[in-house]
């Protein structure tokens, strides 16, 4: 078989190392609309050889790892496939572009969406074990073909990963508490640094928790432009139960009401029991 | 010399840890007020005696690892000690800790504010090299006597870490911004994920950004409950600028501006030029 993969930054390039591990891929080719990055791509091993869009439509198992209103506009070019090609998104929403996809298609199409990555992106971002012992969520699986799914299984399972299947809308609603809220939160806190007029003299005592949570504030803007698009209501949704939250603590701070913010901080606390 | 230290948690235990690897003291002793660390930190071998509070006052260097205002009770307790005597804060506030000195104190007395920690608390949490290439700062270092001055840079610097030098007030309204404001905003999200029916099935799904943003929410509630209270008016500034910048998302997200909110996430991506 050979595998083609669109958009060769952390997420593709990755995958692209992941699958040349495994031993079912003949060849891995890859496309990136920005020449740059193919070519890093290829100075950097990620994918076997660079190739046209066409011909990525002759392979037999396509990954999409571009922002999510690209791959709307790739999927629709991706018409005509054959009826065991197996395209596999591996997007941060799943709804918008599970909806884009022609319903002669459907059965071609695997959902995925893996729960991993860094702050940094293009090619050079791409790590050879990215996607080892981590979790990827399926959605609507039993929508895709048969075919589809199994080889789906082989390929994450053979790269290491753990599944867990969620139907779309449960998917968009969880990950936006989980991931997109977080992303949202950490630029907020990066920007509100920033803003000051001493900054510089301020992030210069910077220690391990602002470290840590201010890590994902230098993600890529563009992808995460498409996916608060792509999820704007549950992200609106989680902003608000995060913002009526701190609105809480700001409360009981400015009344010095102490032993409540403890007991509140305490609940906190509980996280430790699940992460 | 002999290095007292009160309170053998994360802070103090570590501490402990680090002088031993300095020739300077003769023995290091450790007291604190709950008799199950006390013994923790002996089995744990973070100090080399524990002693009772009075023995602490005879020590030519005592450390201070406490919640802030348990720091504000012991210091009313430590009155009488010697002229050498060097009394060291580790407390993550400043300017209620330094306005509590009695005045015949104060060339005792060195603020020092490590920017280092974990999450974990008590004396299990203790690390060796917790201390080690991180920045300390020392706030309003002309009020603390000479010898003292220099007895605490040979300490610090002894024990790996840079010396900022920094007025209390600059500490405390910075401080609340780079880490007081982290950390609300982390018990904030643990708990607006803690708070969904279906917390168990959204934190199966954790990625490496929730986990990171959610590290400190399992922080000690007592020690931040005194933070916060310490430094409560620089807390809520802070919190100001936050839930406007992301007032400012939530408004951009809310009116679909998804260019607007690619530039906002842009600015915050030159936090890379700092951290």
């Amino acid at each position: 078989m050979q595998a083609g993969i669109v958009g060769l930054g952390l997420m593709g390039g990755s995958m692209g190392l992941a699958l040349k591990e495994l031993s079912m891929f003949k060849s891995i080719v890859g496309y990136d609309i920005n020449a740059l990055h193919l070519q890093q791509a290829l100075n950097l091993g990620l994918v076997d050889e660079g190739v046209d869009f066409e011909e990525i439509l002759q392979c037999d198992v396509i990954f999409l790892a571009i922002p999510l209103e690209a791959m709307i506009e790739v999927i629709a070019k991706l018409k005509g496939v054959s009826k065991h090609c197996m395209i596999v998104d591996l997007g941060g929403a799943k709804q918008k572009v599970l909806a884009s996809i022609p319903k002669e298609m459907r059965k071609n199409f695997i959902a995925a969406h893996p729960m991993c990555g860094t702050e940094f992106y293009g090619p050079k971002a791409a790590l050879k074990g990215l996607y080892r012992n981590k979790i990827v969520i399926f959605s609507d699986l039993e929508n895709s073909g048969e075919f589809q799914r199994a080889l789906a299984k082989e390929i994450f399972i053979g790269i290491g990963m753990q599944i867990i299947k969620l139907d779309s809308k449960s998917h968009d609603r969880h990950i936006a508490l989980i991931s997109h809220l977080p992303h949202i939160i950490s630029f907020a806190l990066a920007n509100t640094v920033l803003s000051q007029e001493k900054k510089e003299m301020i992030l210069a005592l910077v220690g391990g928790g602002f470290r840590d949570m201010s890590r994902i504030s230098k993600s890529s803007p563009i992808m995460w432009r498409d996916v608060f698009k792509h999820n704007r209501d549950y992200v609106l949704e989680a902003l608000e139960i995060f913002e009526n939250e701190l609105a809480k603590a700001r409360e009981m701070l400015y009344k010095e009401e102490y032993e409540a913010l403890e007991v509140w901080m305490g609940y906190a606390n509980q996280l430790q029991n699940f992460v």
